[in-house]
C-alpha cells in the first residue's frame, strides 16, 4: 500500500502529479528498466479488464466477433500497402531472423496481418459485412521520450476491422465507430473528447481520411484516443480482398478500421478525474468500488469483522466489486487515506455504534461527504454508484466546455494557446496545400492542425488565419502529446 | 460457415479428425503462414474468452491478482538463473537489438520479468503471501513440427506466480494449483489429468520441482496441460527477494508458478469431447450454448422470426448465449448439420405448429437425441446445461478410467504401449541415477517416464522394471506429444 500522499498539486504541476499518482495509488510501476515498457500493476489491472469488459460488450453489441492474430507480420505482408509501410516502417520492432525462415514484424497494428486472412474468408456479398476485433497488445519503436500509458512502446489495445461492399457503408461504419467511442469513452468512462477529421498529412498511413478522438488532459494538451480510419479500397486491392456481388461480378471490399488504446484511455481517465488526493475512478470501472473499514478494538475485532464480511457478501450479490480492509497495523485515519488515493468511490466505516443503530457512515470520493446509509438500503450503492458516475461526467463536461475559442488571427491563436485551449480558426485547407499554414502553426505555436470537425460539417465565414486565403475549412488548433 | 463435414473418423484417423474439425468447426485458420503461428477465429475466440473468464475467476477466488507486465525481458534478467537459461535459451525469440539499447527477448514465461519487481515490492512479512497472475501471450521457438494449439510458438495463457515466507506454505500452493487445474480443466471443462511429479531431469528449469497435468489425447498420446513448479528459493536468491520477518531477520522469500496454457487446453477440450460430426462444446464454455432455428416459408418468415426473437431475449436475461439462425439461403438441414458440426449443446427448432403447441424440439448435442420442451419451460436450458457438462465429465473420465495399466515387465509395457495405455511400474529413481532407465525406455518403446503421482505418494513394490535394481518410486510410463 501507497506510503504517502501526493506532494504536488495538479493545477500546479500536472505532469509530476500524474507520475506520483500513477505511483502512489499503484496503477503502474515505472522501474521495469525498459524504455516505453512499464508494470501495470493489480490496480491498473484491475481497472484495464473492467474498461476491456465494456469496451468488448459495445463492439460485440454493433456486430464485431472476437478473434485472434498472431503478434508477429512477416515482412513481405507488412510492406504491401506503400503508405502504411511509410507511416510504420520506423515504428516496427522486428524480431532476429531465424534461419531458414523470413523476417519478422511484432504487429504495431493488424491490417496487413488480418487482411490476407481476409482474402481467404470473404468469397460473397454474403460474407458481408464482416466485423472483427481482436483484444491484443501492439508495439510501437518510439524513440522520443515515454510517459506511462500516454506515451508507450507497449499498447493494452482492442481493434476492429471491418468490410463491406459498398463505400457508404465503410462511411457509415465511420460514425459508428465515433458512436462508440462517445457510449464508452465519453458517456461511461466520463472523457469527453472532440472527433476530429485529420489534414491528410495526419492521418493513417493506407486509409483514406481518419477521424481521430483529442481528448484534453489537465495541462492544456491534446492527446489522441481511439481513431478510426476510412480505409477505402487502399488495402483489399493489394490484398486482393474481393467479393462476388449478388450479380455475380467481382468487386474489392471497402474497409475500415477502428482501434481505441484502453492504456492510453486509462491514463486521460486518470488525468481527467483524479484530485490532490489522488485518482477518482469511474464506478463502472473502479477495482474495487466499495471499501469497507471496520472501527474496531481488540475486544470486539473479531464481531465486526464478521459482520463486515456479512456486509461485503450482501454487497457482492449484486456484483459490486468490495475490499474489506481489516488490517490491524494500520490505524483507521491511514486506511481512508490510502484509500481516497486509490479513488475508491464509497467508503463504509463501521464500528460497533453505526452496526448497533444500523446506520453506516459513508464516505462519497467525488464530493468528499460524509452521510450515512441504514444497514437494510446498503445495496443502493449500485444506484448511487450511477449518480457518481454521472456527476464525474458532468464535471469533465464542464471543464471541456469553454475550451475552444473563436480565433480570427495569430493574436487571438497565441491567446488561446497560452490560455491551454483550442483554437478554432479558418484554415485554408486541410488537403496538400495547406502543409505550410500547419508547418507555420507549429514553428509559431509549437501546435498543430488537429483537423476538422468529424461528427458534422463547418463551414468557414472569411480568409485563411494564418494566409489569409480563401479559407475552405474551420480546423482545431491545439497543442498535444 | 462450414461447407462439408468430416470425412475421416476420430477413433480411425485422430490427427486428420482434429486438423479437420478445427478448420471446418472455424476454430482457427492455419494458413497464415508462418510456422507456429495461427489465427484463432471467432468461434475458437469466443470459447477461448469463456475458459480465461472461468480460470480467472477460479484464480482470483484464491486470492491471485491480475498484474500485466512487459512482452520483453532484459537479456541480463533472462540469463540471472543458470538451470532456467539452460531450459529456455534455445526457445527464446530475440528482438533484433537498437541501438544504444539492451538485447530483448519476447518472454517465453515471465519469472525472469516479474521478480526484479517482487524485490521492489517485497519488503516485510506483511508484504506476503504476494500471489499475482497476468494474463499474456508466451512465446517459444518451437523447432519440431508445430500443431495448431498443440505445439505452437504462440500460447494464450495465464501465470500466477506467488510468494510466500516459508517453505511450507510454498508447498501448500502448489497442491493448491493442483486443485485449481481439478476444479476448473476437469469439472467445468470436462478434460481429466493425472498430476505427474516430473523427473529430476524433466523439471522446469529453475524449479526444485514440477508437477505437471497429463492428458490422454483419443491417440493414446499424454499432453501436457497445465504444470506448478516449487521454485524454492532459487530465483528469489537471483533476484534478490527478501522479506524481514516478525523478528526483523532478513530472509529469501519461496515462491511457486503455474502456468496453464488457455489454447492447449482448448485442444484437450476438443479432442476429448468432438465426435465423428464435429466438436461437442462444453456448455460452459460454448460460443453459442443454444441455437435456434425457425422452420419458415416465405409467408411466415416475419411473423415466425419475431417470436424466435422473443426466445432469443429470454434466453439472453438468463445469461445464455443464443445464436438465432434466420438465414434465408440455407435449408433447415444444412443449418442442422452446421451447428451440430461446430458443438452447439442445444438446438430449438421452431416451426408454425411448435409455435402453435407452445411445444419446442430439442436436439441434444452430445446424445444426438431430439425431445420437445415447453415454450414456457424453455429457461430451464441453463440446468440442462449443467446436466449435460456432467455427461461430458463422465463420459471423459470413463475414458480415462482403464487407462492405467500396471506394469511388471518389458513385456507388459510393450503391450500397455500398444494398446494406447499407461504403463505404471516399479522404478529404480526418478532422481539423475534413473537417466539411464529413462534413455532405455525412450529408446526401446519411444515413451517416457511421466513422474510420479503428485496428489499422494505411492510405494513400489518391487524392483525396477528396466534394470531390475531395487525401485523407489513407482512411475508412469507414456507415449507423448
Amino acid at each position: 500500500m501507497p506510503q504517502d500522499g501526493l506532494s504536488v498539486k495538479k493545477e500546479e504541476n500536472f505532469s509530476e502529479w500524474y507520475n506520483q499518482v500513477l505511483d502512489k495509488a499503484e496503477v503502474t510501476d515505472m522501474r521495469y528498466g525498459v524504455k516505453g515498457f512499464v508494470v501495470i500493476r493489480p490496480w491498473g489491472a484491475m481497472a484495464l479488464e473492467k474498461m476491456y469488459k465494456l469496451y468488448e460488450a459495445a463492439l460485440q453489441k454493433r456486430g464485431h466477433k472476437p478473434s485472434f492474430f498472431p503478434i508477429v507480420i512477416p515482412e513481405e505482408n507488412f510492406k504491401k500497402e506503400a503508405s502504411h509501410i511509410e507511416n510504420f516502417s520506423p515504428q516496427v520492432f522486428w524480431l532476429e531472423q531465424l534461419q531458414g525462415e523470413g523476417k519478422l514484424a511484432l504487429r504495431p497494428t493488424s491490417e496487413t496481418a488480418m487482411y490476407q486472412m481476409y482474402s481467404l474468408w470473404i468469397r460473397s456479398h454474403r460474407d458481408l459485412p464482416l466485423k472483427i476485433y481482436q483484444r491484443a497488445n501492439v508495439y510501437r519503436l518510439e524513440t522520443k521520450a515515454t510517459r506511462p500509458l500516454i506515451r508507450a512502446r507497449e499498447f493494452y489495445w482492442l481493434e476492429a476491422h471491418a468490410a463491406f461492399a459498398t463505400k457508404a457503408e465503410a462511411e457509415e461504419q465511420v460514425l459508428e465507430d465515433i458512436k462508440t467511442t462517445e457510449e464508452v469513452m465519453h458517456q461511461k468512462f466520463g472523457v469527453p473528447f472532440l472527433p476530429m477529421k485529420r489534414p491528410q498529412w495526419d492521418k493513417f498511413g493506407g486509409a483514406e481520411y481518419t477521424i481521430g478522438s483529442d481528448v484534453m488532459m489537465p495541462d492544456g494538451k491534446l492527446i489522441q484516443q481511439p481513431s478510426t480510419h476510412l480505409l477505402g479500397q487502399h488495402f483489399s486491392k493489394v490484398f486482393n480482398v474481393k467479393f462476388k456481388d449478388e450479380k455475380g461480378k467481382e468487386e474489392y471490399v471497402w474497409q475500415t478500421c477502428y482501434g481505441p488504446a484502453l492504456s492510453r484511455i486509462l491514463a486521460s481517465v486518470i488525468s481527467m478525474h483524479g484530485d490532490n488526493n489522488g485518482l477518482v475512478m469511474p464506478f463502472c470501472i473502479a477495482p474495487a468500488q466499495i471499501v469497507i473499514v471496520p472501527i474496531f478494538t481488540k475486544e470486539n475485532k473479531t464481531k465486526l469483522v464478521k459482520e463486515c464480511e456479512k456486509i461485503k457478501e450482501k454487497l457482492e450479490k449484486e456484483n459490486l466489486s468490495v475490499e474489506l480492509d481489516d488490517r490491524e497495523e494500520k490505524r483507521p485515519g491511514e486506511k481512508y487515506y490510502e484509500w481516497e488515493l486509490k479513488g475508491v468511490p464509497f467508503r463504509l466505516e463501521i464500528g460497533e455504534k453505526e452496526l448497533k443503530q444500523k446506520k453506516l457512515t459513508l464516505f462519497v470520493r467525488d464530493t468528499r461527504e460524509k452521510t450515512n446509509i441504514s444497514l437494510a438500503k446498503v445495496t443502493q450503492l449500485a444506484k448511487l454508484g450511477e449518480e457518481y458516475d454521472k456527476r464525474l461526467l458532468a464535471k469533465a463536461d464542464k471543464f471541456m466546455k469553454g475550451k475552444i475559442v473563436d480565433c480570427f488571427d495569430k493574436a487571438d491563436i497565441k491567446q488561446a494557446l497560452e490560455d491551454k485551449k483550442i483554437a478554432r480558426v479558418n484554415f485554408c485547407s486541410t488537403e496538400k496545400e495547406g502543409i505550410s499554414c500547419a508547418e507555420k502553426i507549429e514553428k509559431d505555436f509549437g501546435a498543430e492542425v488537429r483537423g476538422t470537425l468529424g461528427s458534422k460539417s463547418e463551414k468557414p465565414t472569411g480568409g485563411c488565419a494564418i494566409c489569409g486565403k480563401s479559407a475552405k475549412v474551420v480546423v482545431y488548433l491545439g497543442k498535444s502529446y
